[in-house]
């Protein structure tokens, strides 16, 4: 991504070459797996309406999303691809939309899945079509969150009618700690899923498809890979291993340009609090963006931005709208009003500022800001 | 606000009434100075559109926000009412949007007045209408972020004639520290402020308006008010005051409802990572809200949410769009799945999850996620 001239006060440079690289790198990793996307939280804050069609255009067919309101805009972006509801259904009418739609409805416990009965029947009593009325089953196996739990699998066990004439076509868990390598729980989770996968597969006569591994877990191993993996992360930039070199291209660039300029002197305070102490004569800059921009305040005095290759720390309070830069270090040939600052840049990537943010690059994209211009390279 | 049935998976409720009583309850306070309304940041996050035209029902005619984009959209909700943008004009296409548009450029620094002075140039020379066209000057007497600061305000004493002819109506500056209302920054402002004013007022012929105080600086006292108040947080139900019981109204509440529980055991985990270990039988509930919706991963083990006046513990770590609650106290009548769970309420403030989340109230306003269901009472 090329620096570019003429920026507004603060762009957002979306690399969709990078995207489709990406979704490509995790494509290659899970074959013969197939690879879906997860674009849930409009697609982690980037745009799903960009990045759906982006992805049908390497190869994906297979769509992610959380609630029904984002499974009916990718449905309305895509008619033959596929789209999960991780939500599920948990209405009658969340069902009968799914329907409609010819969304899949990912089932996470006994409840949805006798809403999603109900409404097949309902359905079926009106002889609408509902071959393509399908749904996944969704076991949680070790994240307590979402997902069959273990008491509720002991019934089905018990009753395997409980899932029988659903149109199930697929089952899925999810990994709690795919991103560290050794963690003893993805081995856990793997074969719970693994036992999971004997016993279902004799109470089906279709063929299932199984899918347990997110972005981290496609590193894990091809034995996570089973039928269809889902990256999310990954697809937008973020490292699906924390203990090695990020081999995900960058895909965001956040650049601001210098509003204002300061000469600053010993024991001069910056920001709101006045927490920041000036140490020396030097130079302070204030480029247009804040908290209210998803530049958390929590990085008050931990990030950095650069220009060029020139790392400046982030001084005194993140402000709503402002944030204040000790540029004194700086050539002011380099740092004057209208300067570019790479806020997110090849030097400081969405993971770095999230470690000085003391959160996770999701966390970081899906913050994004909405008053950036976004520019789609 | 009344506790809503039926309401989607996750919804805020914005209360106009309460918007315009603490308006009001400032203006009073402001009185007789008059106070304008800071929309800025989509009026914290709350919406613009609907609030500046619910302000001007009440008698509010000024409003400051923070960009060009902001502004015109204020000009667009409002013929009347007067817009200031705080960043000021940072080009020649800005000025000249401000000059277009009867929107009052607040000038920063020296070189935000030379643009403006080049605009109203160019305007005249063209025989345009400029009558309406005014500007404010921003001076920094603390803040060290925007606003002229003390060695371009020497230029200015030494030549005053750089501020003459630029239509200056108004004068401000910003308080750094006015939530503590003891600090001797906000003194120490206040008193530069007044030199300035003694000054100012000898170089112009015409009246100038003055204004010094956000939200906090309305508290601090009658010296702190001049012509015009400025508030923005405590509008939207914000504590002005750290040290005192809140007198403003509670402004959002937001809801969503439990998608699934889970009975759980001794030694079993919760969520990513396996941060949260169960420590006796009992049940945990999802419900479909994460950092993806403004509610911030840093609230992982500290955030609280509330059933009726049952207070319930997040548990493990908040996901992008999910958080588990560990409702094992509450009666299961209450806490079953489609029960409605107040994650900030009449027993759980705005001010008070943000402290839960290592944050101020002002952030959690401006993060309020895009996927909420808004129903404004």
């Amino acid at each position: 991504m090329p620096q570019t001239e003429g920026i507004q006060n603060t762009t957002l440079f979306i690399d969709s070459g990078s995207i489709k690289d990406n979704w490509q790198t995790l494509n290659l990793k899970s074959m013969p797996a197939a690879t879906a996307a997860v674009v849930k939280s409009d697609a982690y804050g980037l745009g799903a309406n960009k990045i759906i069609p982006l992805l049908i255009t390497v190869g994906c067919n297979t769509f992610f999303v959380a609630t029904i309101e984002e499974a009916l805009n990718a449905r309305y972006l895509t008619k033959q691809a596929e789209v999960y509801v991780l939500f599920g259904n948990n209405t009658l009418e969340e069902a009968e939309v799914c329907l409609e739609n010819n969304i899949t409805p990912v089932l996470n416990h006994l409840g949805q899945i006798e809403i999603w009965r109900k409404a097949l029947k309902i359905n079926n009593e009106a002889r609408l079509e509902t071959k393509k009325s399908k749904a996944w089953l969704h076991f949680d196996t070790g994240m307590t969150r979402l997902g069959i739990p273990k008491q509720e699998l002991e019934k089905i066990r018990n009753n395997p009618t409980i899932v029988n004439n659903l149109n199930i076509s697929g089952i899925m868990s999810h990994l709690a700690c795919s991103d560290i390598v050794n963690h003893s729980t993805n081995y856990e989770q793997l074969t719970h899923f693994n036992h999971l996968r004997l016993w279902m597969n004799t109470q089906f006569d279709t063929y299932l498809n199984w899918s347990l591994a997110n972005s981290s877990g496609i590193f894990l191993g091809k034995e996570y890979h089973f039928d269809i993996t889902r990256p999310g992360a990954s697809i937008y930039g973020i490292n699906p291993q924390l203990d090695q070199k990020n081999i995900m291209k960058d895909v965001v660039r956040l650049q601001a340009k210098i509003l204002q300029v300061q000469r600053v002197d010993t024991n001069q305070t910056v920001g709101y609090g006045g927490t920041y102490t000036v140490k020396k004569p030097g130079r302070i800059a204030t480029i247009g963006l804040g908290y209210a921009d998803g530049y958390f305040r929590a990085a008050s005095g931990s990030a950095q931005v650069y220009i060029r290759d020139f790392r400046i720390p982030v001084v005194g309070r993140i402000s709503m709208d402002l944030i204040t830069l000790d540029i004194t270090d700086v050539p002011e040939k380099d740092s004057h009003v209208g300067s570019i600052v790479d806020v997110i840049g090849p030097n400081y990537s969405v993971d770095k500022l999230a470690q000085d943010s003391g959160t996770i690059g999701y966390e970081i994209l899906t913050s994004l800001g909405k008053r950036y211009k976004r520019i789609w390279l």
